[in-house]
């Protein structure tokens, strides 16, 4: 197994032999436990349950989840069933068949999370393939090359990342993030931790205060973890303590990742990263965001129009079986809010730093042209 | 046993018999289930694991505490012992002890929470009738009054507060709180729900919503209850979740309480507070703080000078015992915030409102020569 950050932790997601392996993620920071997923409707399902999440990580996890319609009938396979018996169809049938599979996959898998922008990006960029390959013999060779293509790039931004972020971090020694945009976000080192990493790798004493992040608690189960296995030292606070740390004076810079970022440099992301930034600007901190450019979507031309997914309340409501609110009151459980741009001191992605995010900046960083 | 709130709810505490009967705060929104202390040292540990809590009804529940070292040993009483062969002593001695066993009993009673100034005050209370009645045959009698009186006044202070707080959200249609300032705080309506109680009976259409409150998640599991029993709509949140809702234009006053106000008008209260505050003046929402007179604490100039408890890791770590924080991370667990005065719109108390608190008009308002 390939071990991604400092040989301690095995790689959030590979594919091999036409399975797709990932970390389950709801099962830490208790257990470490493998998922195999052999089937788009498995892959569909680890994206929706959060057993894969973070922006970049779903995108690649669903470019692999396109590779697997390959033996299965796409259409059924999207209800979860499999073909009765099992068995193949003659050759001839069977490519038309896995053709249309790919398809569904890709339609199946667009409906798994609708605020990750990099979700419809990467699938976007499997159709694409699928529709340029008139072969029906390289069909699947040129699909799983893509997906790696996608993973090999997401490993080369998570080190541009953490090159460009660490320079803007050089001075800090104390950094409060919210949610999980590190390694398990991604293939390798994250977004907004791979300038911790970075700056840990080369000797700099850097300690991260993590938000618990309710209600999933990605924060607290998930960066807690991954910074402890890497040795950075770590600190976990629930969401409520970040306003009256940061009034204390013991935060540098405040770093988070995104799951969208508009036109004019709103950026959507986990619950609970709009107050951090309005918090962090009444306390003069810097508010940093750290996302590859398959999270710009200059089809949108601000934050106000990105959809922001509603969960289920028992997320709030009754986490790991246990009631903590009663049945007759209402809840609420938006997953993401937006951060509008004026509160963002800098966007950083793999091709450098955007200061003071707006829509002519961000257009010339991203050469929308080429898009 | 006597409902406090619209007939479905018992008395968060009461006092007969010797016996102190507490709703058991922490089995709740689950069950609901009443805690007997009969000595001093079941009282201290109620107070301590928040079976009772917020301010006021530390402060009533430590009055009858007191009560309850009639008939212990006090010395042997604070270490959780009883008389090795539970008689009586003669009835000379009986008083002698009893004297001294009140005097520990206000001594132990002091220990179990240090930032609810309320909780210091009425064992002050305590501690001047103990003092001041030199005939030992009258000393339990007037213990018990004297608890009874501070009951009584807390349930008058409820219902004035409930009457002034309306006047301040007559124009409202929603409401934010904070953790849980209501009847199960208090004796009765509690403070900062009590005007919403108010305006509630009065048939005013008034929503109400909670933060959960993490750690210990008194608005999911109390608040929520509470307004639920009483038949006022109320919505559940992530504390993370009230940035984008005060965005949203969806809410016209943020109300809590507090567990002490500083002579400037700073005031501490539930880990959370102070964030919010931040984000309602952000947000141009009125954000108002309802308490007693007990509260005020002249002795502190600022704030900053409040005693903030330090609470245990698993508080945060293991809730219910699951393991959410992995053990290589370090954990903070502060149970209280600090809100500097110039972010209060309002302090309500029973003695009516007093708009930008500062020193001066506190003094004025509270009458502090009085004290």
């Amino acid at each position: 197994m390939r071990l991604a950050i400092d040989c301690l932790m095995p790689e959030t997601l590979s594919f091999a032999d036409n399975v797709l392996t990932l970390i389950d993620q709801t099962k830490l920071p208790s257990d470490l436990v493998m998922l195999e997923c052999r089937t788009v409707e498995t892959t569909f399902a680890a994206i929706q349950r959060l057993s894969v999440r973070g922006a970049p990580a779903i995108g690649i996890a669903a470019a692999y989840g396109v590779c697997l319609a390959r033996d299965t009938d796409g259409a059924r396979d999207t209800d979860g069933a499999r073909d009765t018996d099992g068995n193949r169809d003659t050759d001839g049938n069977r490519d038309v068949r896995a053709r249309s599979a790919y398809g569904a996959a890709i339609d199946r898998l667009a409906e798994s999370r609708p605020t990750a922008v990099n979700l419809f990006w990467a699938l976007d960029r499997m159709r694409t393939v699928l529709e340029s390959t008139s072969d029906d013999n390289l069909l699947h060779d040129r699909l799983v090359s893509e997906a790696k293509a996608i993973h090999e790039e997401d490993r080369q931004m998570c080190q541009a990342i953490g090159r460009h972020g660490a320079k803007q971090l050089h001075s800090c020694k104390n950094v409060l993030t919210h949610c999980n945009a590190g390694g398990l976000a991604t293939s390798m080192w994250g977004t907004a931790l791979a300038p911790i990493y970075e700056l840990h790798q080369s000797g700099h004493a850097i300690h991260v205060f993590a938000d618990e992040t309710r209600p999933l608690l990605q924060g607290a189960r998930l960066t807690a973890w991954e910074l402890s296995q890497a040795g950075v030292p770590v600190t976990v606070l629930t969401d409520s303590m970040s306003g009256s740390l940061l009034r204390s004076g013991r935060v540098d810079a405040v770093i988070v990742g995104t799951d969208r970022i508009a036109a004019n440099g709103d950026i959507a992301n986990k619950i609970g990263t709009y107050p951090l930034a309005v918090l962090a600007r009444y306390h003069n901190v810097p508010f940093y965001v750290a996302g590859p450019s398959s999270t710009f979507d200059t089809k949108l031309k601000s934050g106000d129009l990105i959809p922001i997914e509603q969960r289920h309340r028992d997320e709030v409501a009754r986490p790991y079986g246990i009631q903590l609110v009663p049945d007759a009151a209402d809840v609420m459980n938006p997953a993401f809010d937006v951060t509008p741009a004026e509160l963002v001191t800098a966007i950083i992605t793999e091709r450098g730093i955007v200061e003071k995010p707006n829509a002519e900046k961000l257009a010339e960083h991203f050469g929308v042209l080429e898009r």
